[in-house]
């Protein structure tokens, strides 16, 4: 946990993909304080008809290079950590090239006992692992 | 926000595609009041032996036809709009021909925290943008 | 519901796909309680650079034939019923021969009226299906 889905148009070059990846997780690394190998990242490219990402009254002009990065995480961090992960993984993601307007971002949030990183235990509940942030 | 996630068996045209997850769209513009441009989608194509989807038990006949649709949005609707948007997304899906029966669609919540647009900011927290409905 | 997402690394062959997603469901439908046919998966797979396991700092090592499983599913159930539910499912994908450590499981939870089965219907809400576990 976190675990993340990144969807991407397709047409990046395998390191850059790779890359995208690493400055999300880079981003949240940063200010969820999590290990660095709390990392659990699912990548899809799409073709560029199957993503539709307007502007929600914005004025946002997307492009092929949109970022959709989806978190799904154990609640409890406050509106203002949301808003620095936003802006930290915003940072990561522009110093590799990606345009502020192509990068969106949600979280959906889950408890500790939702999670088993392997072979059937539930490791936030069975005090293998602590929660990060609580 | 609301981001959705459409699944469809692989054999469609684009056009029927697209008409789908217009479909799909008009139905949550109708009932949740949001801007038309508020619109976030991927859709992902899958071969007929990855997507499963019985019946619960409610003798519903399901074909290739599926149109499997997950939302994602901020909570505070009521239970009355949730079966207005059902009831919606039907009627646009059933107008292009997809049968009721091959119409699963599900809703996840979050809150107006959890949503960056673009540009590492969190529009409804910094003021950008109103929560549709609230 | 439960919808549940199951991600893997290509190579597999397509029987051996399905029984991963028999196990997986078996695991649910012996401790969630729910009927056999109340079965939605979508079975998504992935070059092996598009899916990042790292072990959390648990010690854990993935091979390829890692198995992540995300479950949708209404709100309810107790932390001791998660935690026979990761057990169950392991148990039921290592008599496939997917090794403990391969086995990564989430839960994300929302209501029963978050749910049509089909004909824009909310299908817990009106009364013609009742919530398994409640």
């Amino acid at each position: 946990m976190p675990f993340v889905r990144i969807d991407l148009i397709r047409g990046r070059r395998p390191e850059d993909i790779r890359a995208i990846a690493d400055a999300a997780h880079q981003g949240i690394v940063d200010v969820l304080e999590i290990p660095v190998r709390d990392r659990f990242q699912v990548i899809t490219e799409h073709d560029a008809d199957h993503v539709i990402a307007l502007d929600a009254g914005l004025g946002i002009e997307r492009s092929d290079q949109l970022v959709m990065i989806q978190i799904f995480t154990p609640t409890g961090r406050t509106t203002e950590v949301k808003q620095q992960l936003f802006r930290t993984i915003a940072k990561h993601l522009e110093a590799l090239g990606v345009a502020g307007a192509d990068i969106f971002v949600s979280i959906m949030e889950n408890n500790p006992q939702d999670w088993s990183f392997g072979f059937g235990r539930a490791q936030y509940v069975e005090g293998d692992l602590a929660v990060p942030g609580h």
